[in-house]
């Protein structure tokens, strides 16, 4: 496995892939790997025969309130895992080279960026389409491997490749859950026991909400929603952002959930914001 | 040559001819070919393999009330002119195909793109950056080839290319010039006899501003562009929308000319809009 640093280096190595005939699977990620980022490596490796794995905490998506500074980052072990899992290079730009003075071109969405991580998040989305359109360029793969567990994002990426004609697939894999049911994500190592214990209240919810919706066939998504949050909001030590059913390629809100559907959640445990979601089929 | 209309087949064909190791040259229009466009092809026919030409008139990048639906549109014509300076592809995509209903991504400038153009034109550029992002991702070409009469629109595609780190270099042509010195533009087709006349005066009052500089070597660009208004708004027919002087890499405004520098107009004679300018280079 190679560490490639600089942005020409990555681009001369992708595209003499390219030229090979070679298939490229790219899995971005903000680094602290966990299983949940491994599942997406394991998932290249087996439809690619180069795989590309970029580590890069892109300033770009977080507000100046948010924990940039915070996100844990260990790129020495990150790149001990990558290689075991088998990955051909890591590319770990600086921001510095990925975001020079006067950086001042964006990739922008309307409709689903505004809505959920978006209404709490208003530059997010914006930070997150610009980095990958710009990861895309120097990866060039042919196929992106992005989590469920960031359904929205997935979704707003999706609907980019689509618009903005990238030759890129994507492919979104599931969440991978510790054995308690947290869903795997870096922002964990941040959270205290008391904290751990709380966080897996999301997880329940959205078990329950997906029961209530495939088992008792209650599908109306206001009662449903309503519910939840009733369920949630018992454990005080949960701030709620958000539970909400969107269609899981539109992201419009249903009325009565009649296809594909995420129960998606954000709230805040202690000085961490987690995300989770369920998708919910309706028996037809 | 071959006429493409499938976004897919032309990405086939652009990838078949990238995986060959071959130069792929690129010079995206909006049609109603002039010299301007056919120097383009002829500078892409030297230094690539294979050229592609594209022409689209881009609906983004015209305001409600601009020329949308009067600007001169003659394919049969372009194609024939395209074949016979040796393009290898015309592609020539629908409008449906490329905006399908629920487009929402856009790539977006800061800075460069809020003056001159972007004031009198504000969401122009938006519709500039997010056609020519979606063409080079079909097209896939290493070298891009663009008028230099439409030189904050080069700026702000070149500054593009950088920060989103596409392969593609950009390579600025001069402006072409009629017998009269009028800048050729597919526009020009809508000037009546008496507005050809009149829009001559642009070329004019930039040769002027060219020498006062170069030659007199007054280059405050205040009192140049002050000189300059005075002496073209001295036609009365002429609606004057801005004549400016902008370095020409940054499109920031000098106090003095020191550097290379384009002394820019943008004016209204009848009911066409047109944009010339020249490049200043100050003796050192």
């Amino acid at each position: 496995m190679k560490t490639i640093k600089s942005i020409g280096t990555m681009r001369k190595i992708s595209l003499s892939h390219l030229r090979n005939g070679e298939k490229i699977g790219f899995v971005p990620t903000m680094g602290y790997l966990h299983d949940g980022h491994l599942s997406l490596l394991k998932k290249s490796k087996q439809e690619n025969d180069i795989t590309v794995l970029s580590i890069f905490v892109n300033p770009t998506q977080f507000a100046p309130n948010e924990d940039f500074d915070s996100y844990p980052r260990d790129f020495k072990r990150d790149e001990k895992l990558a290689a075991s899992e088998g990955a051909d290079y890591v590319f770990y730009p600086s921001i510095k080279k990925m975001y020079p003075d006067n950086f001042s071109t964006f990739v922008e969405s309307e409709t689903i960026s505004r809505i959920l991580e978006g209404e709490f998040r208003p530059s997010h989305f914006r930070g997150v389409l610009t980095i990958v359109a710009k990861l895309i360029n120097i990866v060039m793969p042919d196929i992106m491997y992005l989590g469920q567990k960031d359904a929205q994002q997935a979704a707003i990426l999706t609907k980019m490749a689509a618009d903005l004609n990238f030759r890129t697939a994507i492919k979104v894999m599931p969440v991978i859950r510790d054995k308690n049911g947290l869903a795997l994500s870096s922002r964990n190592a941040r959270l205290t026991k008391n904290d751990y214990i709380t966080a897996l209240q999301l997880n329940k919810t959205l078990k329950l909400g997906k029961n209530i919706a495939e088992e008792i066939g209650d599908v109306n998504t206001k009662r449903l929603t309503l519910q939840l949050k009733k369920y949630i909001t018992e454990f005080g030590d949960i701030k709620l952002d958000y539970i909400a059913c969107r269609d899981c390629i539109t992201f419009e809100e249903p009325v009565n959930i009649e296809n594909k559907t995420y129960i998606l959640i954000a709230a805040r445990v202690g000085k961490v914001r987690l995300i989770d979601n369920m998708i919910v089929k309706p028996k037809k």
